[in-house]
């Protein structure tokens, strides 16, 4: 164990703060709940972002850019919108030393500003889809913030499609909710949870909004990513119509769907140990670093120069990096790089160098069993291959410990002792009332109910009535 | 001449804005000053981020990610900066349905939340020096505003630096002029002339301001790009100190510099013509568009089934699309794509699939002269060479605009003369009230004093005292 960290036993959420600080992710700021993201935890979510920006061009979305101010008013023409974010707004009154005639919001999110120019830009059905996305920072005057789960500002990509029919909008929504499932499973090694949200949970202004839930290693549920499906409710409120092929004025059918920086957050805490960061090769920003070791001076050259050489070999491979920090011993570099995550760390000292092969150490395997001496000409294969295999084993591993911690209840007594160290999965009925006193019992709340259903009946956990389909119980970030 | 353009000659500020409208690069917000950034301006923006970032990158550069809501007082604590600053800020005055206790500007640049945090960073010599550039949005009330020109929110990134010393922070300021330069010329085919501001034109809290300075198509100046040394101004105001090698407190030396979404103006004006956009290969968003022609039903099917084995072969090596819009002649499409700018278009009819070979039609030679038959084997090898060709006469053609516009001057009559269609390029000695005065009689500004000196000395143009610089003079957005 790292003896600068507190042990994830002892405090989880001490032991996540702690990491996030020392291990350069992130930084407080003088700025009321929002955070500095630094180089390293930037690289980290530039790589999230350029893989997620990928599926979306891949599945026909373009990027766009939208006003970060938008007026008051336009919040207030979605009922259900503007009454979930009005305790969050930041409120801009004076502009250019005058004070403004109608207050401008910072956005907290974009339907709205959208949705007013979908109106302008949509006249005829031959203007449908339109699939944009945008890259951008929100704001939400947050009470409780945490570094990466909820900070007053946070870094997002917030889609919004516009549909000429019904199933086409339903579509789209479960399409971007696979493209999330397939990005946190394939890149960032999260086996979530894809489900719809409850009527309680939902996003304010949806008809119905789905959800990707990861389980962290407190046991506890974290909201990786959400898709919206919004009917015609911002259709209607920003008058968004086009004309249909019989000539007649409809109103588009509209989705949202967003992940964010929050996204740092449970990478850090599905795969995380006591050592400090493990990071999923696909995501880290470096993924393998080669730490030279010599006890002389006169090995000291000849080390580096092999050294040097694999690090050219390498680069056009995976991301590398040679450690050459002066005055700091193997020991203490190894010790960084392990709080630090990198999947793989080449060792190479004065016997690797005679003997012509390497010693690569695996992070999510600790000690010796995770250490192999690899023949120094087959680099160019090996770790590349390494890096696949730590990635497959770190998926596996927040499986089976998802797993262990994920039990099917038929009682409510079962329910509120297995939301103390994990998920609880149960058949349920219940109305917004009945979900609002689990909350109140056990401080979890209904996840999501999993698109993947058993089929059947059960009775439900809490009501005792027949039920249809099961829900995922827990605590949550 | 596009019959729905305006021409440049008749109203070029009406044609700029005609065409970045009529070509989807952006729209006007219903926020004051504010503009919408379309899919296909976006999309140059992205490619500009990815060349200007990758420059970046491998001169050393880490990104990072600071806040948008900077405390009011961090901006007083430099005086020229907030003096600079101040009328143009927007105030967040509300935060969570309260008032808060101090005010929050929204960032018009951000020298003062990265000073504080790199004084806490910044502890010895090792920690030096910090390279981060940031990509974000910023905010500056602006009173008149012109669609990428000057908007009240723009995009853009800005890098800030910390060095041990003077002389690394100079060559930093100047080596990022460089990049800019560089990304300019070989991207942008935009012939910038970098210079140093003038005292009255550098920013607010420099201790000297860069630039890169483009000439439009109407003669106009745009500045294009900014390196501020910031000397210790900021390490000053902020305490960023650091421990030398002996032991000694010392404040750092700082650099910042930006390029923005105003880089898209700058290609729309220095290339663009009566039929619309012109934009270099490198960055353009379409580097090549293929055009299926057929006039019977019985044609189409093997247009298209050739159309589309090109599509498939070009894919791989430039960014190409296939029009299969229905409903439009071929005439109507070439329009279309003349008019959004699109490097080569490749027109295939009934014949070229007989003749095995397509034409080739240059966006930059209007009619016949810019098109070539190619034979349908060659285009893996063709089409990227005709791109790099396009690339270089774009150049060309700005830099032979540009010198026929640049005239030495060495009387006053001359300069207010040649500032009318021009840059004028004269010896200089004024002070800061002989540049007001200039200014106020011809309306331009001095653009630059440029890096490349004739070396000597001559007589100022205004003065008459004797100079040992040379100054460029225009008229500027």
């Amino acid at each position: 164990m790292a003896d600068f960290l507190t042990s994830q036993d002892e405090d989880f959420a001490k032991w996540y703060t702690e990491i996030v600080l020392k291990a350069d992710l992130a930084d407080y700021s003088p700025v009321r709940g929002s955070m500095v993201i630094k180089p390293y935890g930037y690289t980290l979510w530039e790589r999230i972002r350029d893989e997620l920006d990928r599926r979306f061009k891949a599945t026909g979305h373009v990027n766009a850019y939208f006003p970060l101010l938008i007026p008051m008013s336009f919040l207030e023409k979605e009922s259900n919108h503007v009454e979930g974010f009005s305790p969050e707004l930041a409120v801009v009154t004076h502009g250019g030393g005058s004070k403004l005639e109608e207050p401008l919001i910072v956005r907290p999110t974009s339907e709205t500003i959208i949705g007013h120019m979908y109106a302008k830009w949509i006249q005829s059905y031959r203007d449908l889809p339109v699939l944009i996305n945008q890259w951008a920072n929100v704001v939400r005057w947050e009470m409780r913030t945490r570094l990466f789960l909820r900070t007053t500002e946070f870094l997002w990509q917030e889609g919004h499609t516009a549909h000429a029919t019904e199933q086409e909008a339903v579509d789209e929504t479960l399409q971007m909710l696979d493209v999330y499932t397939d990005f946190a499973v394939k890149e960032a090694a999260i086996p979530v949870i894809p489900g719809r949200k409850s009527e309680t949970e939902k996003f304010a202004g949806a008809v119905g909004s789905y959800t990707i839930e990861g389980m962290m290693k407190d046991g506890k549920a974290l909201q990786a990513g959400t898709s919206h499906f919004l009917g015609q409710n911002f259709a209607r409120a920003f008058d968004i119509q086009y004309l249909d092929e019989n000539n007649e004025q409809q109103h588009v059918w509209t989705t949202s769907w967003g992940v964010s920086t929050r996204m740092v957050g449970a990478v850090v805490m599905t795969h995380g140990d006591d050592q400090g960061l493990v990071l999923p090769p696909r995501l880290a920003p470096i993924q393998v670093v080669i730490v030279p070791i010599w006890r002389k001076d006169k090995e000291r050259e000849s080390v580096l120069q092999v050294a040097e050489q694999i690090l050219q070999r390498l680069k056009p491979l995976v991301r590398v990096e040679l450690d050459r920090r002066e005055g700091y011993s193997p020991g203490w570099k190894f010790n960084d790089w392990e709080m630090r995550g990198v999947p793989v760390r080449i060792e190479l000292g004065p016997r690797d160098v005679a003997n012509n092969n390497v010693m690569a150490a695996r992070r999510d395997v600790p000690g010796r069993d995770g250490k192999t001496l690899l023949p120094m000409g087959e680099l160019e294969t090996l770790i590349p291959a390494l890096l696949e295999e730590v990635q497959a084993a770190i998926y596996q591993k927040a499986v089976d410990f998802r797993d262990s911690h994920l039990h099917d209840v038929t009682t409510y007594d079962e329910l509120k002792e297995v939301v103390e160290t994990g998920f609880a999965r149960a058949w349920w009925a219940g109305s917004r009332e009945d979900e609002a006193q689990v909350k109140e019992d056990t401080r979890a709340t209904l996840r999501c109910i999993p698109i993947d259903q058993p089929g059947g009946s059960g009775t439900c956990v809490y009501t005792g009535k027949p039920a249809t389909e099961i829900a995922i119980f827990g605590k949550a970030y």
